[in-house]
């Protein structure tokens, strides 16, 4: 695919460069917009009005829409008022406003006065949604239909008006702008007896969502439900809009991304990282580097503690990294599985007593078998072939071993009960479980396995 | 959402334990397939069946499909042969095959002697393709239209043969069984000439896949190109199925998650954490703990070589957790993007220089920032505040504090570069990108840092 596009690319480029326009033509108009968009995304400044400007109209608009930000602000900018008319004319609503949110205030005034009235109305109608809701997401363009049509009438209906919307398969039905059923297209055609009214046989169980409802959860439905749309209405039960699947699929994307990205330390960002510039990159990742760096002060204090029982026995210190290591990935694995869970609802806050029970027996299998595979480990490598514990004179180095092994087995499930208590914690009280991942975690970890490690050398070790 | 399942269920319990049969179906009968299943999955099983065969035939089928694999396979070992086959009957092949593909032996053995012959002959043929394959999750129930047809015969041969298909809104044309081009219902709906020959308005650039491309690739091509059903096609271009995009958003999901697991250590599965046993989960998460516990040895060699110069200034082991979380943190942060960006296709092996360069400049801004706030925060709490320089003599408490200064402005750059340039290593390499991710990276980048360490306070410290 990529390298397909690359070939593309130079066969572009050599024919722009021939001033070969009918050929240049001939091959994008045999194109997918999103494969357009992907060559013009790359091309210089100066090249990409003039490519674009040989796609016929439709195509024009459906290329626009799949660019980046920064081209399609390009091409605006370089656009007379009635190129981006017609460029305005053929998109979706729900399109045009994704475009106007990352667009500069003055682009935003002149694609704003340059929409016809009723696009403009719509426009600033999903701009008041919060950010992130499912009325900033849905398009007001879709099908409805009354009650007392015929399916006869239906269907001349979406003929008529069909053209414009972003889905015409599924068919709101309303009484006095309130959603009332749904109908689909594979109903209407598939029904025998045309004079049949719509709300007969349309579905009165109507799956709906809130315009202030999360967008996360509008994609939730989508994947539980598979629809192709879905309605969205006001606190009235009123029919405002629709959210089609291919918008759920990019939230779905795009949660996961801030999900790994939290769990990474990572501020979120919606940017692609390669049109970000370091210093955005950096404002992203310095503010938990920090904290989690300052919140470190306590591992060294612990250490400082017990740095004459460190200095007797040195080797003790050989092993930290180990420990810790583990231990932190003990842990996140338990608060990463749990995250992912909660993000996909298949985990709630009530089955925490569940969790832990089911962790605490993964931990006492994954620390028996750690500990064994340690001792075995320490004994045939640091003990036999490279002699760690030849100038050890205070303590059997058996004895060491098994504090080492001890400490390893009780640190493991320390961790595997924190990672999985603190996300469903976090949920419960309302922050976000995401953050109570790997990075978090170790620095909780790091503590504990210290304080364990030195507990349980001072019981068995002459420190 | 949660808590109206939790209503819904204490309801329809109270009414099956009274018995009350028919105002249960009433109720039944008004709810979504998959919230029936989502309440089914938790009955006790003596109930399950009873409430199940309350479902018409069509909802019942539905829900079947919807609920998780424990509650089918005790239904189906319940089932009558006729009951069976009538379950299997309303199904569509993809679903089939996905609830056989979870089935022991003797129950696959069961539904395909009660399939009819035709979808046996469909069912054995999609199964027969490798896992995770387009085949494996396509289904060869579509419509296919001739060239030669009018839009009128068309829209005629949808009405005849469209009530078993997935879907009916894109329809694909073929001529000897090969793939020429696509119609959606929407441009026959919308075509004002009922005489106009489909292989004169289908469009003939067809986006396909093939049988044996990953699920991954096929997903994304949804999410890039917002298809609602994507042709999978065999070796020599002959259509052979389709995947819709509820399918696609399920593997969506599917590879996010495989990915989170894979990044936190853990072997994915595809059971969900709540179903699975905590040997099944010891399974999958104790082989990387091993093996990074193994790996663990680099940094207790260095730690122990470096014994002799520890033993003189101990106070430079309490630093020693702060100095390799904060290089791990910053290494997973670039690995993790990267890691994303590739699985997203936003980020191909031929950046890597870019990206390198990019990293490069977000380390020094991080590292010189976090060796500002480092040598601040050690100057404030350790040494006013915690007096933990009281008893270093060999050397000036300042020197000590640069010393972990600039070792961390250093290895926070080591750490990034790393970072970033491992996941596209592995991708260039063949190996899954997603491997390494903060774990691996965490281990490589400790003994790392320790290296700079001890190097760096050798160059300043009388050691």
């Amino acid at each position: 695919m990529a390298e397909h596009t690359v070939i593309m690319e130079n066969t572009l480029r050599k024919l722009l460069a021939e001033k070969k326009y009918a050929t240049l033509r001939e091959i994008l108009i045999t194109m997918n917009p999103a494969d357009i968009a992907a060559i013009f995304n790359d091309l210089e400044e100066e090249r990409l009005p003039l490519l674009y400007r040989l796609l016929p109209k439709e195509l024009a608009a459906d290329t626009f829409v799949e660019m980046d930000q920064e081209a399609q602000e390009l091409l605006i900018r370089g656009f007379s008022d009635s190129e981006l008319k017609e460029v305005l004319d053929e998109l979706f609503v729900d399109d045009a406003v994704d475009i106007i949110e990352e667009m500069p205030a003055t682009v935003v005034r002149r694609i704003l006065s340059q929409a016809d009235p009723e696009m403009r109305k719509s426009i600033n109608e999903i701009l008041r949604y919060p950010e992130s809701s499912a009325g900033s997401i849905m398009t007001t363009e879709y099908i409805s239909l009354r009650p007392q049509m015929t399916v006869a009438e239906a269907i001349t209906r979406i003929r008529r008006t069909g053209i414009d919307k972003e889905t015409i398969y599924t068919c709101y039905v309303t009484q006095d702008r309130t959603l009332i059923g749904v109908v689909t297209v594979k109903d209407l055609l598939l029904c025998d007896d045309d004079d049949r009214q719509i709300g007969d046989m349309m579905i009165e169980k109507v799956i709906s969502v809130n315009t202030h409802d999360d967008q996360e959860e509008v994609a939730q439905m989508f994947s539980k439900y598979n629809f192709m749309a879905l309605p969205v209405v006001d606190t009235e039960n009123r029919l405002v809009g629709i959210v089609t699947f291919d918008d759920a699929m990019d939230v779905m994307e795009e949660e996961a991304t801030e999900d790994i990205e939290k769990m990474a330390a990572i501020i979120p960002s919606e940017k692609p990282y390669m049109s970000m510039s370091p210093f955005e990159i950096w404002k992203n990742r310095i503010p938990w580097l920090m904290l989690l760096m300052v919140s470190a002060t306590f591992t060294g204090i612990i250490i400082s503690h017990f740095e004459s029982a460190l200095s007797k026995l040195v080797i003790l210190t050989a092993f930290i990294p180990m420990l810790m290591d583990t231990a932190g990935n003990s842990g996140s694995q338990a608060s990463v599985t749990i995250i992912r869970g909660l993000s996909l609802n298949e985990i709630e806050f009530k089955d925490i007593w569940q969790i832990i029970w089911k962790e605490a027996r993964v931990a006492v299998l994954c620390g028996v078998s750690l500990a064994i595979a340690c001792f075995g480990k320490i004994l045939l490598v640091d003990y036999v072939i490279l002699g760690s514990f030849a100038e050890v004179t205070v303590a059997s180095p058996f004895v060491i071993i098994g504090v080492i092994c001890i400490t390893l087995a009780i640190t493991v499930l320390f961790a595997k009960i924190v990672g999985c208590s603190l996300p469903l914690l976090a949920k419960k009280l309302g922050f976000d479980p995401a953050v109570m991942a790997s990075p978090f975690i170790t620095t909780i970890v790091d503590a504990l396995s210290l304080l364990v490690y030195f507990g349980v050398a001072n019981l068995f070790l002459p420190l």
